[in-house]
């Protein structure tokens, strides 16, 4: 399952509107079939997978990230039925799938058929690849992910806004890569007007994975850039899964405050600052044992001589697949 | 050699005047013998681990991580004569003895009597295991650790002054662990006044190695602390020869500001408190490029949900053995 994942990760941010689905078909020890979801949603991970893998899919243990579809469409067969027809002894499945009114169709689809399915193994790695197509599911909003590149002590800048450099190079470089993960990116008005950023992926082969332009806003936005009024806008906006928030500290506290950020990428240089610019400014705090039990760290590796730490919001019940808060945006396709 | 450090480790705080010495005395694959400084400093570690390893030290190897001393003193014989009457094959020292006047005289005794000598296997973590022993010898003052509990945004209160608790159980026990291992604690007057901390050591078995209490203050300290009237004045300190700064704001960063910070520990929370109290105020800085290249990351760990991140300040040519800044409080015996 672990693999099937990582096809699931590869295929984030290109498989919209449909989810990043990873399939990998296994036989005997050997792999035999891996597929993703492709570019635009088509076709399917499970039928590339099932392509790959020919006739040999017979008697053979699929493992895919997301229950197969159970509804055909005028793109394409339903999953559930070309697994069906494949014959396979297995089926383990990570996820259900969170539409209520699909969800276990295609299970019971396999099951009628005599084949084995188990699910929920890898779970919660699945629900992490595939973060922002369930957030719109089952919030009806993009996945929020906060960037932030600060000193030891917490500053994003000097007194008098000079931040170039905080971080160095591969923490700069890794910043870039995770833009071309992302379907839009935001930064506040005030630093839209200080740096001017391109906020482009400057990696090569990658610069068309460029991402939309958000600036946070009462006003309106330049030439090549969308004006988003408030942190609950992103909701309204289409074909939009992903969104990161670059800052600066006036954008993230706003999204902080409106509990808006689902997932914190720390970038931290081993200098100390002492009185700049902070990362964040208010953000409706009022006692200690309120700010504690919302951070997860699930990363931590070094950049060079900076570190990057990722965090994610623990959320606990409002965050279950079948919470039923269904948004705009559904169903996919 | 990492064996004899972890002894020289074991002695940190305890064996002064005298440098915190560990020694290893290993024949045909197999410990012999061990010793650490005794508290108070005598006797030494070589002394300790011949008389364990009696009469089988002969064609043995002996690690140790300072040069032996070459002169008899009326609390005990030279160890460098104490070695070469116990015959060993091979003495291997981490560090030669930075004391100018003595330095090289016992590796020269050693080999005077055919017995071979490596210097410099391990040099770098015995320097740190006897980091402020080295520091009393070369810089005249003592070794200073500056502690900081705070948020993953740099804070170390909400804006109201409220601490309690920013960091979990494990990260205030370990806190307490390097209470035991200074010679004398610091806080500004600010936190003494708030917070009226008792800077005692709360492990049981370690009560009686709590340290003495410093207040950074222009007036007077109250009953139990001792007033220190700048940074620069730790040097003036008799007997002490590492100091831990465990706050407040005012109190870091007149210490940053005054460059007198050794080594950082930053215990960090994974939580954000916003626009709270500053870890650290106005250090100085006035360009990005000078805050670069100071601190080295060290250690990193786990403690529960909170990390410890140890950094130790990047001294180039000012650190080495042989600098000649030899200033108050030398030689120790
Ligand atoms: N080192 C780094 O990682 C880094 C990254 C980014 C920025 N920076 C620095 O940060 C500084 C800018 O920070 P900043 O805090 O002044 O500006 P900012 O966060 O970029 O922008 C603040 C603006 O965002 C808009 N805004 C904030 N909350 C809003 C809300 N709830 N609804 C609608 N609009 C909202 C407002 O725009 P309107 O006034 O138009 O309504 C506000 O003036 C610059 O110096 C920049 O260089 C550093
Ligand atoms: N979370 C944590 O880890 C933590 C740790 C410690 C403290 N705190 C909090 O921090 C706050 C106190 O911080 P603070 O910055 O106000 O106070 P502080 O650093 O504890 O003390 C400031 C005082 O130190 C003295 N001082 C500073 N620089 C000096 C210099 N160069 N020479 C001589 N004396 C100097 C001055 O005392 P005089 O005015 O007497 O001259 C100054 O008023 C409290 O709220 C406390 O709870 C939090």
């Amino acid at each position: 399952m672990d693999a099937a994942v990582a096809l699931a990760d590869s295929a984030r941010g290109l498989s919209s509107p449909n989810p990043n689905v990873g399939c990998l078909i296994v036989r005997d020890g050997a792999v035999i079939g891996r597929g993703a979801t492709a570019k635009g949603g088509r076709p399917h991970a499970e039928a590339i997978a099932l392509a790959s893998a020919g006739s040999a899919a017979a008697g053979s243990t699929v493992y895919v990230t997301l229950e197969p579809c159970a509804h055909a469409s005028d793109r394409g067969p339903a999953c559930a039925a070309l697994l069906r027809d494949a014959a396979p002894a297995r089926v383990v499945i990570a996820l259900a799938d969170p539409d209520p009114r699909t969800a276990g169709k295609g299970i019971a689809l396999l099951r009628a058929a005599g084949i084995a399915v188990d699910v929920g193994i890898g779970a919660d790695e699945a629900r992490r690849a595939m973060a922002p197509w369930l957030m719109r599911i089952e919030h009806g909003r993009p996945f929020v992910t906060l960037k932030l590149a600060m000193s030891l002590d917490g500053c994003i800048a000097l007194a008098d806004g000079t931040s170039r450099w905080i971080t160095g190079e591969r923490a700069r470089m890794h910043g870039h890569l995770e833009r071309a993960r992302h379907d839009a990116i935001l930064v506040g008005r005030g630093t839209l007007e200080a740096d001017a950023p391109r906020l482009d992926v400057r990696i090569e082969g990658l610069e068309d994975r460029s991402p939309e332009r958000l600036v946070l806003t009462s006003g309106d936005a330049p030439d090549g850039w969308q004006a988003i009024a408030s942190p609950d806008a992103i909701a309204e906006l289409d074909g939009i899964e992903s969104v990161l928030v670059e800052g600066g500290a006036g954008a993230a506290s706003a999204f902080l405050a409106a509990d808006l950020v689902d997932r914190l990428l720390i970038y931290r240089a081993p200098i100390l600052i002492g009185n700049g610019l902070r990362a964040i400014g208010d953000i409706g705090l009022t006692n200690l044992a309120s700010a504690h039990r919302r951070w997860n760290r699930v990363d931590h590796r070094d950049l060079g001589s900076d570190t990057l730490d990722v965090y994610e919001r623990a959320r606990n019940e409002d965050c279950t697949a079948s919470s039923g808060k269904v948004g705009t945006g559904f169903p996919p396709e």
